[in-house]
């Protein structure tokens, strides 16, 4: 069965679960705007004319397409019905509503999820003005609910590529940390990781431009820019950010070192210190981490040990879910700020992959931070490779 | 210059032109879903939080971002002013509107441009939340005309990339045609065109699935499907769609060739007659562009000349622009049909580049269709490549 017959049945489960009638996705030209949903239910393809694919609680798979797509639509083996049309889809489309009568169209748009907010505005308007006179026009809710669901329970199939990618990421740091030199810039050594990328045929979870993300030292701008000219020195705390892409799935992971001064032995107190609350911190998160709990708890847990430990609030989410983007969306572990939306409000479910990355700054140092994916069971999460215990020492 | 700054300094002429005071590109999370306006103002990065890019008439640039992206954006050196924030966008966007105070605000909504539709649905609810109660909420009006001068209009940097895409193209057609054997599939020879634009260190114009289509004989299924397991045979006409991008500018290209019986010297009647009919619909077609024709009136022109032959009408738009990708949107050349909105109704300009594809079958033989990638100058529209002048004969 190919990924997208398994999620596309998957899909039909989650509308009768959530006991909605109809989902529509609604696209054009998606080598322009491409609705995230559209991985899931006709691959890596692209449609060129107004499309709407639909799937019904009953079990209905149905695409209406532009008449030259129609045949490559066929082949996917997914869609009961695909219904061709030349001059323009509203008539074909009212008609099949008319027929499946549903009591709810759920459409791609959310205020929370990126991933579940593929219809733009315009094509909100003209699906509005399509179905004027018929009582669908007043049933379109947001497919949020349905698309959360599709995306955040990774099936094994999915489960698999996501370990993948997390062990492929883990040997490329070991690699990594072998090769780094006191003296070597942050750009050479991100260098030598999109070498050894190459190498493993894996692509990048986020763009080149700032994956990896490489800090040595106190000086080094964190957050999402790229490595740059500054050197590896002794003293320095070195920190990555770096995930790749494994079959369409990712990885998202980051680890720290310390470069060792003539006579040290191991790190620095301080750093020691930071060190240690931080895998306190993601270690209390993905304990109190199960189905049923919301996001934001776990996020008030791992920042509470922070700031508790006297460190100032990392200004970011605890952690978000990972899948076929590292930033997947849905439920997040969060705050409940206003770029968060409601999706710190929303609840963890069995087989949701999540990261856990809380960071502060050692004065004098540099950044630590720590990214571990965690997989969630029935029982709880667990991590999908093995996590950080021990800052990495490197020789000055 | 990076094509980012280029592109951003012609943006502000463009407001200027248009009499528009402002341009507001807002967005979040474009790993998911990802404004295509920003291949021209941030360039290949990604934006996670909701973000808000804005240019004025007075040529102001200003980037507000979450502060983790701050140093990536002020690296680009685009934007004069680069506002970072932590917890929510809507606070600073009001400020900085406040400042400006601008009588328009030009967002990216659009019925008849995917290109200029980056907007989605839920965040064009968003951003008319965060200006209730300023006067801006009101002056909200859609950024089509500028993003369509913007992506149309191709600087002398973009349009070397398509003449260099065109012309590895036409290199790879003509190693292939001298490749293919009678006995072949319609695969095979799409895997000897696939490794061919590996050397040549090129991408797809469009998704490789589909890319090229290849056709042999009169069973095959034309359109934006794959190649099948079909044998080119005598007798067949053997028809390509393919694109290659070269440095994120495509080219998109169709030829046809014929496959000679035993004793024949050139191709059937009915074939030769089908190619010239549209070999002239294309010439007639490009001789009659020029800036200021609505490009419903091209289509009309080839478009007639194909049904006044007496051959069914071809169901799809006699040409589009070429661009960033195949379909680059804007002003089209096509029928005034549903699915085609106000685009057939827009001006020819100059700098812009227009394929030119009109199609037919010949019944027992297979499909004729030839594309062509013209330019728009002062004076009229002229080849980028050499034109197919004469069908490409095939030994049996």
């Amino acid at each position: 069965m190919s990924l997208i017959q398994e999620k596309t049945l998957q899909a039909v489960e989650i509308l009768k679960e959530q006991q909605t009638d109809l989902w529509l996705t609604f696209v054009r030209e998606t080598s322009g705007v491409r609705d995230p949903a559209l991985d899931f239910i006709i691959g890596p393809g692209d449609l060129t004319w107004p499309s709407a694919l639909m799937f019904t609680r009953s079990g209905e798979k149905i695409a209406i397409v532009g008449r030259y797509e129609a045949e490559a639509v066929e082949r996917l083996d997914v869609y009961d019905r695909v219904t061709p049309y030349d001059e323009g889809i509203s008539a074909v489309l009212r008609e099949t509503l008319q027929r499946l009568d549903p009591g709810q169209v759920a459409v791609n748009t959310s205020r929370n999820n990126v991933h579940a907010d593929g219809l733009t505005h315009a094509m909100f308007e003209m699906l509005s003005e399509y179905l004027t006179g018929t009582p669908y026009a007043d049933r379109l809710v947001s497919a949020e609910p349905v698309i959360n669901a599709l995306r955040g329970r990774k099936t094994p199939a999915e489960q698999t590529r996501i370990r993948k990618a997390v062990e492929i990421t883990e040997a490329i740091y070991r690699k990594t940390f072998a090769f780094i030199r006191a003296g070597m810039t942050e750009i050479e050594i991100a260098g030598f990781m999109h070498a050894e990328m190459e190498k493993a045929g894996v692509g990048f979870a986020w763009p080149k431009e700032g994956n990896p993300a490489v800090n040595s030292g106190p000086d080094s701008p964190v957050g999402h820019s790229g490595p740059t000219g500054i050197r590896v020195e002794p003293g320095h705390i070195l920190h990555f950010d770096f995930g790749v892409k494994y079959e369409d799935y990712c990885s998202d992971i980051q680890r720290v070192g310390y470069v060792l001064r003539p006579g040290e032995t191991e790190a620095p107190p301080e750093v020691r210190r930071g060190f240690e609350v931080i895998r306190s911190a993601i270690e209390q998160g993905r304990a109190a981490m199960k189905p049923g709990v919301k996001g934001n708890d776990i996020d008030v847990i791992a920042r509470g040990v922070v700031t508790g430990a006297g460190y100032p609030e990392y200004k970011y989410a605890l952690g978000h879910q990972l899948g076929r983007v590292a930033h997947d969306g849905g439920a997040l572990l969060s705050p409940l700020w206003e770029k968060y939306g409601d999706s710190p409000n929303q609840l963890l479910e069995t087989g949701q992959v999540f990261t856990i990355e809380p960071g502060l700054a050692v004065p004098g140092y540099g950044y630590i931070g720590i990214e571990e994916d965690v997989v969630l069971t029935g029982s709880g999460a667990e991590y999908l490779g093995g996590p950080q215990t021990e800052i990495v020492l490197l020789k000055g």
